[in-house]
């Protein structure tokens, strides 16, 4: 029987639509056994189904705790969470709680994998005609070009892990030519390069991304941020000056409305809820992060993801492209 | 009588598109006289209005000229053109031409200003309610927390001719916490802060740029043009994901009908024509930027910014600006 820890006070709707997604996820899917990891508090007047199972702790982290604080109170339902996959009794873990904090959980309590430089936040982003990959979303601020292709060599896992067969793995930078960016992206380049072969297409641009000109895109982590932030803040931007003019007038209102249904893929195809939750990559087991604004359908997703992983064996798929890097590039380990 | 002159083979619509901008221009403008620097070929057949002065050179710089190559290519139009301004024969110059390659032509021929240590790309930006200037926007990719302090002086002088009063400034960076970001943001931070005080709205992250957060977003070259390229990525995604969807069923097909001048004001704060172009400032003298792929309509408007720069002494505005960053940090120069 597959088994989730999650933690009922992570994200900024908890414990509410954290246990209502647990509740309504254990419901469906009876093969599964969730580990509701929270205060006393949150089991007042709870009545469990047979494949949850109460694990009560008692700190939990606010959502603007820092790492190394996050680190220290061993007590909270985000730690103890991670402690539960690191002594196998569960095998993946759901937090909607601060993303540093559960990094850093991931990182040291989880723990980091084996000839692992620094896991990764791989976040699905929409293309035109699918997804693509970003590698590193944020996690990692300044990285060595052997980290980047790291992040590579997970982001094709996560690719593959999604249903891309054959990923097509770009580097994020400031111009398509092989010398553009700093030493670092053309240090990576030929690393990259040298690993992908053909499947490396070589430098992509912040436009690029959204046009799925590649399956994966690495960057290092400031990169991938202002890149995954800027999308969401250019979405919202259109939204705004439609949703504004259409109200100017009855003509627009009235097209707006035959467009619904439009406007209602456009949604959905930018609606990070579907993804439900991302995978910090790179640690001893399945760690998702789902948003920090969940509510449970997004819990509900996310919890779905974990189940994914778990089934695809992707923390062992990782495992092992990262051991045929190194034994590529150092001899046998 | 302001001078102007105009790179006759820069761009990719090159020269026909822009001899006819510039032959409207000139119309409109009787008290601009226009300098069209151009080879042979440009002229024949053409009778030029009293206000355009021909400049015939020999050479010209294809679109993928390298800087280094831009510089050694001295009888080429874009060299030509910015050398009449160093010569101080014209006021402004403008040119479609490869960016890198007019930005070492700005730097080196034109010159750079005095205290100044990177002439920087500062790029408006469509917000909510206007824009915000983006600098750096690509030119400068690796640069140190002083050189942020005056991409940041140059934006509130740029942002101001623009019409923002009392601009407020925000450093792009992955979070707002002020500790955020690598050792060069959280010195930049402290640089911003003193400079600009109550200003400084401190750190801004990629969603804060479109919905207009701060007036000047401060970012080193790579952060600025990943931004910059992103947004155009997204909102063709957008716009993309509509028309497909559009194109579906028949009642979405009549909505967008009724939605067109909805969809046309979208259009037109997304379109970067209207701003027509954009400044290298941190020189002595008007540089602008026109787009790549500028039309006819687009190189009228990059000639009116230009004009526009001139009237508002643009150049020397900064040049004091920079000046008096220079005496609070090391007394007199």
């Amino acid at each position: 029987m597959k088994k989730i820890a999650i933690d009922l006070m992570g994200g900024d709707f908890a414990p509410a639509e954290i246990l209502a997604g647990a509740l309504s996820f254990a419901k469906d899917f009876k093969d599964v056994e969730l580990y509701l990891v929270g205060i006393e508090d949150n089991f007042k007047n709870v009545s469990l189904p047979e494949n949850c199972k109460k694990v009560t702790v008692e700190d939990y982290l606010p959502m603007d705790i820092k790492p190394t604080e996050a680190l220290r109170r061993k007590k909270s339902t985000m730690y103890q969470s991670c402690k539960l996959v690191k002594e196998n009794v569960v095998d993946a873990v759901v937090s909607a709680g601060n993303t540093g904090a559960l990094l850093a959980c991931a990182t040291f309590v989880v723990g980091r994998m084996k000839n692992i430089e620094r896991p990764t936040l791989a976040v699905p982003i929409p293309t035109k005609d699918g997804f693509c990959v970003l590698a590193d979303a944020g996690a990692n601020i300044d990285v060595k070009p052997s980290t980047l292709l790291q992040f590579g060599v997970m982001g094709v896992e996560y690719a593959k892990f999604l249903g891309i067969k054959n990923p097509k793995v770009g580097l994020l930078n400031v111009g398509t030519e092989e010398n553009k960016g700093t030493q670092k992206e053309q240090e990576a380049f030929k690393l990259l390069k040298e690993h992908f072969k053909k499947n490396f297409m070589g430098n992509v641009e912040g436009n690029d991304i959204n046009m799925g000109k590649v399956d994966v895109v690495v960057a290092d982590g400031f990169h991938g941020n202002i890149a995954m932030k800027t999308m969401e803040g250019t979405a919202k931007l259109i939204v705004d000056v439609l949703k504004s003019n259409i109200k100017k007038n009855i003509i627009s209102a009235i097209g707006a409305l035959l467009m619904k249904s439009v406007f209602n893929r456009l949604k959905e195809k930018l609606d990070p809820r579907k993804y439900g939750g991302t995978f910090f990559v790179g640690v001893n087991g399945i760690v998702v992060k789902a948003h920090g604004n969940s509510d449970r359908i997004a819990i509900y997703h996310a919890l779905k993801v974990a189940k994914d992983g778990i089934e695809a064996s992707l923390t062992s798929n990782i495992e092992e492209a990262i051991r045929n890097v190194w034994n590529s590039r150092y001899g046998r380990d």
